[in-house]
C-alpha cells in the first residue's frame, strides 16, 4: 500500500469500493428478473474487473468487441463469449483459432450474404460457428427490424447450415443514451426487451429453434421494468459510470469509480494546465449532449470538490486546460506539481488511453491491474 | 511483401513514400533557414519513422512530450532530447534515470518556484539538468511572455544555480493551428520567431548565456518567412499531415500518409457501418473549426476516391457511421467485409490508438513498424 503521491501522472485511478458497489447493484437488478448477466468487458478490458463483474456469482459468460479482447479472455479462462459487433467472414479465422482451446466466442450478424458465407468457411477451416442474428430495437446502428422480411430468411440460413448453431436473438438498445429521465429509459428498455422477444417469437414460429434473447446496455438493465422472454443482459460502462452515465440518470454522482490523476505543469491567475491532454482524457463530448460541456471534472487528489467546480475545457495532447464553471479559478493553491483527479466524460474511452488500473482504497494505492490495449 | 487484404481490420497504414516526402520537405523548409530541425515524436512514436525524419542529415536532437517517450527514445539511441511539457519537479528523479546512460532529456518550465526546487533536487540525486525557459508567444497556454517581468528572475534562478544549466528559451506557436491562410500563418510564425528572440535578448542583455532558441509547429516552420535569430525548429505532425493540415494550408490532400484500414460491417440503404470507431480513428472533431465535420473522409482501400464522397459522422467505441457528403451512399457496392481507408482529422491522436504501423507501398505491405502507446 502506498499513497497517491507516489504516483507518476497522468495515471487511471479505480475506486474498488465503488467499483464492487456498482457490480453488486447490477448483479442484483438483473437477478430479480431472473436473467443472467453477461457483462461487457470492452469498458474494463481487465481480468480483475471481470472477476469484480461476477462477484460471489456463477455466470463466466463475456461479451467483448475486438477479437484482441477475445484472445485476452480466452487465455485467461473466460472463454464463453459473445463476440459483439457484426462478424465479417475475414475474421473466422481468427475466431476459429481462438475456439481451438475450447472456447466459444459466439459472433452476430444482421445480412444474408454474410451469414451465407459461415458455413464454407467452418467447412474449409473444420470449426463450428455460434451466431447471433443481431436485431435493431431502435438505435439504428446495426440489426434487423424485429418485422424485416429479411428475418426468417436469415434464421433459416443459420439454422440449415451445418457447422452453424443459429444460438438466438441479439439487441442493444444504445438509443436509451439519448433519453432525459428514468421513464424514457424505461420505454426504451420495453422497446428492446420486447423487439427482442418478438423477433425470436418470428423465428420460433417458422419452426426454427432460437434458444436465447440478449439485451442490453447500462441505462436499459438498470431499469428495465419486465425482461420478459429475455435470457440475458449485457452491459458495460456500469462497472465504473461516469459523468454522462450519471447526468442520464444512471448513477449517483460519488459511483464514479473510475478517474485520472493529474498534475498541475502550468497557471496563469484564473487557469491552469495539467499534464492529462487527449491521450490521457479521451476528447469525447458526450455531456454536451447533455447540457454540459468540457472534458472532465476536476476535484482535489482525494476527490473532495472544489471551489469554483473546475473542469477541463481544452485539450492538447498531453496539456488539459482547467478554469472554474462557477466565477473564476483561484490557481493560488495550485503550485506546479499540485495534483488534481479529473471524473471522465466516458468511462470506456478514458479507460483505453491507458495500461492499468491504480486501484484506489480511500486515498491508499492497494495495488495495480493491467488492462489490454486494444 | 503482402497485400492489405491480408491484414485484420482495424489496423493503421502508413504510405512510405510520403512520409519520405513530407520529411524531406520539412527539412528542406528548416534548411533554407540554416537552424536545426528537431522533430517532435509525440505524433509517431516510432523509431523507424524518427529515422525517416532525419533522413541523410546529421541531426539527431528530438522533442517528447512524456517520459515514456523519452525512455523509449534513449533505449533506442536518441538521447538528445528536449521534454517540451511543463517541468513538474517530482518527475525530475525520472528525467535523472533516464540521463544516467549519458542521454540528456531537456525540461522546460515557466515558474519560479518550480525553478527553484530544480536545484536541490540535483543536488540530492546528483543529477544536472538542461533548462529551457518557456515562452509564451501568443497560444496562452504556458510560457511567461516575452516582456514578463518574471523572466529575468526565472533566467538568473536557472543561471545560478549548481547542477542546472540555462540552455535557452522555447516557445510553441500553437496558436497557428486557428490560421486560414498562409500570410496569417506567417504571421505567427513571425511572431514565435520574435517573441522568442526578444526573450533571449532580454535575458542576455542581463548578462546571462542564452544560447538556444527552440521555436516551432507544423504549420510556422513550414510558412515562416524568416527564422533569424533561431536556433532550431520543433515540429511533428508534418510527417505524417491530416486532414486538419491540409485545411489550414500545410499540405496537399494527396501528402497525407496515415490512415486506417476499416471493414464494413453493417449496411442500410444509405449508410454503413465500419469497424472503426471512437478507438481507431479518435473522437478529435478539429475539421469542425475549419468548416468542415465528422471523424475522417471514406476511400477506397486503394485510396482512390469514392462516389458521393462519404465520411465518417458518428463514433461508437468500436463502430464508425459512414454517409455520403454529396448526395446518398450507395451502398450496394460494399458487401459485408469490403474494406475501405479512413483519412484521419488529426493524425497525432489517431495513430496513439494504435501499437503499430503497417507500411504500404503503393498498395503493397512492406513491413510493420512498433510504435509505443504512452
Amino acid at each position: 500500500v502506498s499513497s497517491l503521491e507516489a504516483l507518476e501522472t497522468p495515471c487511471l485511478l479505480l475506486d474498488r469500493a465503488r467499483l464492487e458497489a456498482n457490480c453488486r447493484r447490477m448483479r442484483e437488478a438483473v437477478r430479480c428478473h431472473g436473467v443472467t448477466l453477461r457483462p461487457h468487458l470492452k469498458t474494463a478490458k481487465s481480468l480483475d474487473v471481470a472477476k469484480a463483474a461476477f462477484g460471489g456469482s456463477d455466470a463466466r459468460g463475456v461479451t467483448v468487441s475486438t477479437l484482441d479482447e477475445a484472445a485476452y479472455f480466452v487465455e485467461r479462462g473466460l472463454g464463453d463469449q459473445i463476440y459483439a459487433v457484426g462478424i465479417v467472414p475475414d475474421k473466422l479465422a481468427r475466431v476459429a483459432e481462438l475456439q481451438r482451446s475450447g472456447a466459444t466466442v459466439a459472433v452476430i450478424t444482421d445480412d444474408v450474404d454474410a451469414a451465407r458465407r459461415i458455413a464454407p468457411i467452418a467447412w474449409v477451416l473444420g470449426a463450428r460457428f455460434d451466431v447471433f442474428v443481431e436485431i435493431d430495437s431502435g438505435q439504428h446502428r446495426g440489426g434487423l427490424a424485429p418485422d424485416d422480411p429479411r428475418l426468417i430468411e436469415l434464421a433459416t440460413i443459420l439454422d440449415v447450415s451445418d457447422g452453424v448453431r443459429l444460438r438466438g436473438v441479439l439487441t442493444h438498445g444504445g438509443h436509451s443514451y439519448q433519453c432525459r429521465s428514468i421513464d424514457a429509459v424505461a420505454a426504451v428498455a420495453e422497446q428492446e426487451r420486447s423487439s427482442a422477444v418478438e423477433a425470436a417469437e418470428r423465428i420460433r414460429a417458422a419452426g426454427i429453434a432460437c434458444p436465447e434473447v440478449s439485451v442490453g446496455s447500462t441505462p436499459t438493465a438498470l431499469h428495465a421494468r419486465s425482461l420478459d422472454g429475455v435470457t440475458e443482459v449485457r452491459a458495460g460502462v456500469y462497472v465504473f459510470f461516469d459523468l454522462f452515465q450519471h447526468a442520464i440518470g444512471s448513477c449517483e454522482r460519488d459511483d464514479l469509480a473510475l478517474s485520472v490523476l493529474a498534475s498541475v505543469v502550468s497557471r496563469r491567475e484564473d487557469a491552469m494546465w495539467i499534464d492529462a491532454g487527449t491521450l490521457a482524457l479521451s476528447s469525447e463530448r458526450s455531456l454536451d449532449a447533455v447540457g454540459g460541456s468540457g472534458f472532465g471534472e476536476v476535484t482535489a487528489a482525494d476527490g473532495t470538490p472544489l471551489p469554483g467546480a473546475p473542469k477541463v475545457v481544452g485539450l492538447n495532447q498531453e496539456h488539459g486546460e482547467v478554469v472554474a464553471t462557477d466565477g473564476a479559478l483561484d490557481t493560488a493553491p495550485f503550485p506546479i506539481g499540485s495534483r488534481v483527479r479529473v471524473w471522465p466524460n466516458h468511462a470506456c474511452i478514458t479507460a483505453a488511453m491507458f495500461d492499468r488500473y491504480h486501484v484506489v482504497e480511500e486515498t491508499d494505492v492497494a495495488g495495480e491491474w493491467p488492462r489490454l490495449r486494444g
